[in-house]
């Protein structure tokens, strides 16, 4: 399959660092990639390997993940690790309809949307500007927005939807939309909450308590590379720490 | 809403424990929730807390996590947080086609087929009639067969089919399938392979290697729970120390 | 080396479970040893293999870390791979005089009071009798009670000594006893503290903070037992998810 | 109690940095501290906090922890955490004989000779005379000098050794040590083996397998901090990966 004028190619470098390039003819500067002239693109054939300065870099078609690679970040974004945890834990398929408070950089809208296309939708709530407008730019380079719907709202003070299939909280005081939340949920429906600090699940826990929620459980998540060379095998010496605890809850009628 | 007959409802028990029931009037003795006359939801309301026996249970229309939480489980299972992860790292959404070599109880298998529906499909190769049967029985029971079609095949001695999203492995020798895995996957698409045993990590890491894959990647995903009572927040004293290694790859044309 | 009358000598079978015996003559019935006639121990040599029922169990002369495999339990122990945090981090060596609050089942007492042994000891505060009590038989049995001092009371209602290396704690309340362990440290002698709670840790360390300690850290320590067998080598899938944080704290004259 | 001349002090700063310095009226340069005039110590009471440039320092007597702190690194060195399975796992106590094979920087030297004075010693073999000036200046520094013995000699030809209690190894190929370990130790006496990849780690415990050795173990250790702040509490996103994988295993008569 050969790179068309206004294809959008993902380039993937040795290390796994991705961008996404329109091949609109246009030559760009990209950190990390140097100055790249998507003219050239044109007429090579997906999967093959070109040369960038002095590294090698492959062109292809973009994945789900190489859109999540290739957004920007600004400050802390929700892994790939955690928003896994999320799908799968809160049931989101193709359909789902998703609220999500706090866009953050975009990074767990990026893979909830394209778990919910074509039919199901992300709505997003937050109540910063300057956020909406990063968050916003993200999820155009990475062509996600038809699949989003942003709302530049505080989520604190209520979600208009009703019905959802789950919603989904990466905010400071999450225990503050959990009333909200049951509202906005259908029966069944399930709440997702990310926090870094105990103190913020404590709170959450306690609130999902107080309200008809079931299968009420936090889990953390932590994730260790293997490094394969012919000296040997052995765990990475890299990595992080910790991101956040995740607390899911089921809504139902009574407890 | 009221549950009707002939609808399927999912059984979630204070545990998280759960079952499937079909609402055609039989009554059922379910192992963990006893005997359960399925005229006697017919009338109720979605959501709503019925007592079994001694323990308090929900009804509700089954999501996605409930029907893999429904299976019967023979030998051992690829989990949620290792499923999660095949998921997000193979870019594995609405209408992927999917070749799973080893269909074990059918627990990857359930999770997958809920994220490609309805356009996609899980094509999964087994070669032992009796891990057919079991996995068959389980899937029909949770009601996701329409995404899954089954071979009776040895998925080592090859592939039939081209241009599919990923393969995913579950078998005791991955590495003798990597280069069928190529030959079947589209440019870009990405092959997951899951292991216990670091020697099956290193052999399959090692042919991929030989081959057109870019962005190799082994990782170990660890969780654990957090459980929060009146007396204060702990990290659970219950953790599975190991399920398996995950290593990942996408296709290209040259390397 | 010949076993002789009256030697103490340990008994290790094949999955390393423990039992230490007194070479009295005497028969005895040790639970998961089986009957055992300590008579015919005499004249074999040390590190000779015998068979008792249908295992195959060593005998040794006991060191340090089978007098700690051979206690007898109750509740909840402080396993080998916090007390040797404790160890290294409080700077325990042979002749630290350690504070003890709460002993157990004695089996931080014991670990201990082998590392301060000949010239150190261990004064273990204790307010209840049984405790105390089954403590006492434990240390008895292993050898250990020469280093050990026992004091039937409430540490939080104030330490005797003065001039101690480390001060440590394994009791639900650790925040009351941090102005006592300040006045019985010496200038750079240690705290430890040992909580499963969050919660704990949050108090144990905001009361130290009020007072002239530095160097306050809290930990956590995850072990892991990798798994070597003929099919390959795999990480543990038993294992320990939680025993419990340790904060720890150097006294000094000024904050 | 007042520092005096000829002291050796350490120094700690807020975070938890330290070195040693000797008050010997000299002025010296220490990286990380700045110029520091011993002389200014004499006469100051231990406990105290001083200013260094812009930051808070106390001054102490070294404990044994100090010690291991105020060592130059110089490549990868074995850490507390797993220094101190060493000491518990092997039975490491006060008199106790230690062989070590490949003293490194010293850090582990450093350790365990605390634990094995005054009676005890260290016995380190290295064969390479770089890693002995650079260990033997370290050891040196933090005093730990009379408890150990260093042998310019590669411990894969021999050890002089007869009746020792552990011998604790930290070498590429730990495997062509075993034979002479199993000939060394006393009945009843440990090996530790320290090693990063799984295949050292897996010949290692084949070569265990041939000799009688029992109670053959290899664990892993993961450390990780929880910050306490008043914003709440989290662990720290700060985690080391990986260091290495410790094999320990008894010498007995048969197998």
């Amino acid at each position: 399959m050969i790179i068309e004028r206004d294809d959008i190619v993902v380039l993937i470098d040795e290390k796994g660092k991705r961008c996404m390039v329109n091949v609109d003819g246009k030559t760009r500067k990209i950190k990390g990639f140097g100055v790249i002239n998507s003219q050239e693109f044109v007429g090579l054939e997906y999967g093959k390997k070109i040369v960038l300065g002095t590294k090698n870099v492959w062109l292809l078609k973009p994945f789900s993940y190489d859109r999540w690679g290739a957004l920007k970040r600004k400050a802390q974004i929700i892994l790939p690790k955690d928003a896994a945890q999320i799908i799968v834990n809160c049931s989101i398929v193709s359909g789902s309809i998703v609220v999500e408070g706090g866009i953050g950089s975009g990074s767990l809208t990026t893979v909830l949307s394209q778990i919910v296309a074509p039919d199901g939708k992300i709505i997003s709530y937050e109540k910063r500007r300057d956020f909406i407008d990063f968050a916003m730019k993200n999820l155009r380079n990475v062509r996600v927005l038809d699949y989003v719907e942003i709302k530049e709202r505080d989520i604190t003070k209520g979600i208009d939807e009703k019905d959802v299939d789950a919603v989904v909280l990466d905010i400071p005081d999450p225990w503050n939309v959990i009333e909200h939340a049951w509202n906005a949920l259908k029966i069944g429906g399930s709440i997702a909450s990310y926090s870094p600090l105990i103190s913020q699940v404590e709170r959450t826990v306690n609130e999902l308590r107080k309200l008809p929620f079931i299968d009420i459980r936090t889990i953390e998540t932590l994730q260790r590379e293997m490094i394969v060379s012919k000296h040997g095998t052995r765990p990475s010496f890299d990595m992080l720490g910790h991101t956040g605890y995740l607390t899911f809850a089921r809504k139902v009628l009574e407890i």
